[in-house]
């Protein structure tokens, strides 16, 4: 009996949207599914097409780097996966992309801003950019250090990764996660939108104004709060 | 019997449009039908998957807010319809989305000029971009001041909500309506072109000017005015 | 027997293309096939979505604008395609379109330069943009004087229709044409193209050159002089 | 039998690629697949579609330009073909195209700086943009004085072919190579991302930075290095 299998097929099935929500081309992303319990992420082979894949190509790794189970090399982002696993307790999914405008963001090295209810719908901070990796962390382990390099971002600013679930590596590209690896998905492919819009708001306005808090609280805690109303009470 | 079976049935197909129409990811968006004999309109459920949905999903709400039917919490929008429908006679089918270049245009919180016959020929003014809903109506009900700041712009400017069947909720998107459903939807897309164009021109040239009047009258007439002579006498 | 069935089916056909090439949402675009030796053009009818249409719904005009079959109205535009086929001899096929790059450079006004040799393979000048309809000519006849102003364009600057076989109308869009249907709405694509990478290439760099003339002139020839080899000897 | 059966089959099936990747629209794209033991390639034809091509319709061209077999003239740029290679050792697939992004930068006649690690992916300098062919060159032999100004290009900044795959003639586009027809048309692609993501990127940033040079050698090694990790020891 396969103890994996859920993660597997979970992992395969979030893998499976990226290229359906045209967040990559060819191999240019990836997707993890966690198990707390176990300590186990199933995550994508390195450099495999979507098309080509299947649920048993997944690669079982713990939080050490142990591969525990598969027959192909992991992600060659693995390490980065295993960080944002252990530091941000409770994430259960993490998906990488390299989808075009998210990428344009973390290229030009710019947080993108509160610009709209699209935004503050599923963050109610701008999507922070970290800082370019220095030459000494990526000679010690550029994959972990880009992990570390995330969580150093979000604990400077305090920031809580269970309400900003979305982060750009300046001169790489976007990271998301999320309660399962679906959802971490779903954040790739919000962030995307987000990242286009934002880009058209300032080429139609430069000097565009980020939205004021109280319609950003409001968006986000009628999304998110405790007094949450949008959506069904069971999800459907 | 089901006295609402044309009802469900006519918001079911016009938000089956919104995927179809690329105008919102996921389920960004929410379209209704209204029955002025009734007092009744048709409106999607909260949250719930475009292709998830049937006919029977769709939520029956009187112009109180009253729930008549329906298995479902109706879009969080909901208020935001009721106001229009009561406020803006003649309109029978109200659609909501976040489509890309509509939403950055009112993030820019800019009104979008009548730079060419596509825009003239649907509306033969500048689509109106309202001011940021303030603390004080968004803390009294946000959704329902929505409706009250689309009203109240119309009401200030004296514009026609029959002639202008289009506008931006700054730093939200856009609501466009119509004489049924289907047409609300089709106003949408319209729109969402239209503020692609706009964007484009400007990018080209930032000094664009208007359209002149002689001919942002001419495409209106001859589609709207009553000597129409643009498509057949009978639909078809 | 209909002896229009030939020029109903050509005019039919490229109609279907429009939609299939992305340039025109709902019913925002015309085609018309002409056979020189009867005087007649066969029209797509004003305001039928084209996924509804078949040949036989094609409406068959002359150059004085007589109805000569079809059950429908034609196009709105059938005054603009028959000054066309009246004054540029030669051309066979007439396609109008409100495709999205080219209406951003008509509402810029702009005429688009040679920027590189997509352009030059199908032109070897600049695509004009004429001036915006006056307001006399547009009382006296809007669609005619339309048509007017594009010869106008083309006399004042000497191009010729068989060279330029593209035009923008300041303020609303473009119009193609070719040697037959299905060559206008070849046309119409690659307008749109051009004005899409003109578009990239100048946000990239205002001050982008045109080609050199010897590159332009060399890319014309090599497709349409008389020495020209691309493409096949006999067409395949 | 037919001894380039296999030939043919590769340069056909890297064909049908550039209309799947919407890398050019009607026939503007050609790819080629070079056998270096009998110094022969297989070429599109010019001018055909890519829907009506079998791979019987391939041509067979030797470096010299000889036709040793096939029924249809070959590409016009069939000598550009030639040039590159005879003068690019080690490459056995050319790629042509006329993708939107990069016929933008070629026409802005701008290299394309390395912004990001999926530039780096796939070359570590920036692709570089040649100069406009001059006069007398175009005069001699357009097509083979392409090909030599691409080299021209190489050689005078000591440029690897094998590490740089691509290339943009200014104001015509892109050139790609590899190491078969298919990774040649892969290469198109990606460089057409690359494009479309520094462009985009300049347009939020116009001073955006060249990503550290730490960082390039690192993503370049981890795909391409003695030591590289990305992707499956064995292709799968």
């Amino acid at each position: 009996m396969d103890i994996y299998k859920t993660l597997r097929e979970e992992a395969f099935e979030a893998n499976q949207e990226i290229p359906r929500r045209n967040l990559a081309i060819y191999t240019w992303g990836n997707v993890s599914a966690y198990d707390p319990g176990k300590g186990v992420f199933a995550i994508k082979p390195s450099g495999v097409a979507y098309e080509s894949l299947c649920p048993q190509d997944m690669v079982l790794v713990d939080l050490d780097g142990t591969i525990l189970d598969g027959a192909y090399r992991p992600s060659s982002d693995t390490p980065t996966h295993r960080v944002l696993y252990r530091e941000f307790s409770g994430i259960r999914g993490i998906c990488h992309t390299h989808s075009t405008y998210a990428v344009a963001w973390a290229q030009a090295r710019k947080s993108v801003p509160v610009l709209g209810t699209t935004h503050a719908d599923h963050g109610a901070q701008p999507i922070p950019c970290t800082e370019v990796l220095n030459e000494e962390a990526l000679r010690n382990d550029y994959e972990l250090e880009t992990g570390n390099l995330i969580v150093k971002t979000y604990r400077k600013d305090r920031m809580d990764p269970a309400h900003i679930t979305m982060v750009l590596v300046a001169g790489h590209g976007p990271f998301t996660w999320g309660k399962n690896a679906a959802e971490s998905v779903y954040h790739g492919a919000v962030l995307e939108e987000i990242c286009k819009m934002a880009l058209l708001t300032l080429s139609l306005n430069p000097a565009a104004e980020a939205l004021p808090g109280h319609i950003i609280r409001k968006h986000w805690e009628r999304k998110h709060g405790s007094g949450a109303y949008y959506g069904q009470a069971i999800s459907c």
